[in-house]
């Protein structure tokens, strides 16, 4: 099958087995989106050789229970093994054994076709349409931060980033009706953000210690020095993004404001389908191109520029 | 009145006003107690000039309010506004315009007198001993953990420093029924936690990334390390000292591992005096000397020497 190679930091398109994996599903893969985790991986932040890709709606064509066959589905993208401490304790996402489709050990997504568990499967409600299914990955990761943090409807939020996760994060927050506002950079993410009806804050407007929540989703040193002012005393900074390398921190304010920094990863997928299923969030506002699988090594290329926003590959 | 006197980083003893402050309770110190934030006032880490101290318990003989007079009391050691946001919203120790007794621009309780508001005094029932209420400040300090964060019975903790503050944080966490061990470095911190059958647990023996809750009570970069290594995916990590200037620290294994950090300063004293009411906490046990107020310089002295527990004034 055609597939979306990377080893040793360089990127081609190759034809490779298709993914035979015993007692899993083989899923044929309809769409797949590039994340800045594909990025990253690319760039050699992490080490990875393989398929990338992790975000994807596809079609069910092999699995070991047939009900599953034909079936349109999107995927948790951890495979966990169910009998470490973390699956024990209903932290499976944290398995201390777990592969991670295109990312830890795991051919991904940017292919004809992928396997996972059948566990990891959720099927798609007809009404959702494939460009709005594909995002069903980083709609979790947003949904992430509710299932860790109590985010009140008084609260005053704000979000620091809004490229492609960003966007996705600013529309989930929006739904609680909180004072939500957002510190975009680029003409395109700020008018997206408007055409939600969610409201923009500059750098110099954001008061310092005002803030009850904030969320760090640049995953810059200076997105994280703006977001660590902003907070309160006693609030609550989520860190959504991996950063390069180290950061200095002067730690004796976070102690003395008696801060919470939440690290904030994967997400629960149920919610993200249902909220996708009653048009609650609009992603596909995302979607800045589309191109055929074939030309995948020039997509993540053009994924690499500044604020762009998704990318979808079509196999 | 006789005080002790800190001004370019150097204590002396002094003879100055007692202090008059209108509308606010002066209070006779009976006793007080060296904290580490007093050492670290002394030796310029943060800016300060006048009466150090704030642990102490006395009695009040002037107030606006006659009935207080004769109570035997300890003190919040925030003297608040009562108006600001951080107030209004519960979260008085907070407070944008706060004094702090012996730490921000209020003379302390290293003193013969000191000067509350009224609003910052509880009385200490008749069984609790002065040897004993003296430690009200820093217990309610070790509670703050528990107010900040849900620490289960079934939970595996870990704190890592067993000196004046540690000492106590683990006899409060002792009292959850959680499987507690302790890090401590001198043979009679060791021997303290052991009289209270709580267990110790050598650098070596921490596994990583397993713990649920992880107390970091050294405020050195290496205790520091360790806390981060032990703590478990969606663990918290409790810092519970400043830290000296700043540390470098990778953040993305925080954000992969969803990782929880909570600064965690100033307690509830309700609390704290109930469970020295009832005999539940044992911090008599900590006391290592005791000098008049007169030989305050050379207590502090004394105090700094590494592993040292609580010295006590008696002005």
């Amino acid at each position: 099958m055609k597939a979306l190679w990377l080893e040793d930091q360089t990127l081609s398109l190759r034809d490779v087995p298709r993914p035979a994996k015993p007692g899993e599903a083989l899923i044929r893969v309809r769409l797949s989106g590039i994340c800045g985790t594909d990025l990253e991986l690319a760039r050699g932040y992490y080490p990875y050789t393989g398929i990338p890709g992790h975000e994807f709606v596809g079609e069910v064509v092999e699995a070991p229970d047939k009900a599953w066959i034909g079936q349109r589905v999107v995927g948790e993208i951890n495979a966990v093994c169910g009998g470490c401490e973390e699956c024990q304790n209903g932290r499976p996402t944290h398995c201390e054994k777990r592969t991670v489709l295109g990312i830890v050990e795991r051919d991904g997504a940017h292919a004809e076709y992928l396997s996972l568990p059948v566990a990891n499967l959720h099927c798609v409600p007809d009404s959702v349409p494939d460009e709005a299914a594909v995002f069903t990955e980083p709609l979790a990761a947003a949904l992430e931060i509710q299932q860790q943090v109590h985010v009140q409807p008084t609260d005053r939020v704000l979000l620091i980033g809004a490229g492609r996760l960003g966007q996705l994060i600013a529309q989930t927050l929006a739904l609680i009706g909180c004072d939500l506002r957002v510190a975009a950079r680029h003409p395109h993410q700020k008018q997206l953000l408007e055409s939600r009806k969610i409201r923009l804050i500059t750098e110099d407007e954001i008061q310092p210690r005002r803030w009850d929540v904030v969320v760090e989703a640049t995953g810059s040193s200076s997105g994280f020095d703006l977001a660590r002012r902003a907070v309160r005393p006693r609030g609550v900074l989520v860190l959504k993004s991996t950063y390069r390398g180290e950061m200095t921190v002067n730690w004796s304010p976070f102690v003395v404001d008696e801060i919470t920094i939440v690290g904030s990863r994967c997400g629960p997928f149920a919610p993200a389908l249902r909220l996708l299923e009653r048009g609650e969030v609009g992603p596909t506002l995302l979607i800045a191109k589309r191109y055929p699988l074939g030309k995948a090594v020039k997509a993540m290329g053009e994924a690499q520029k500044p604020g762009m926003l998704k990318i979808l590959l079509e196999p």
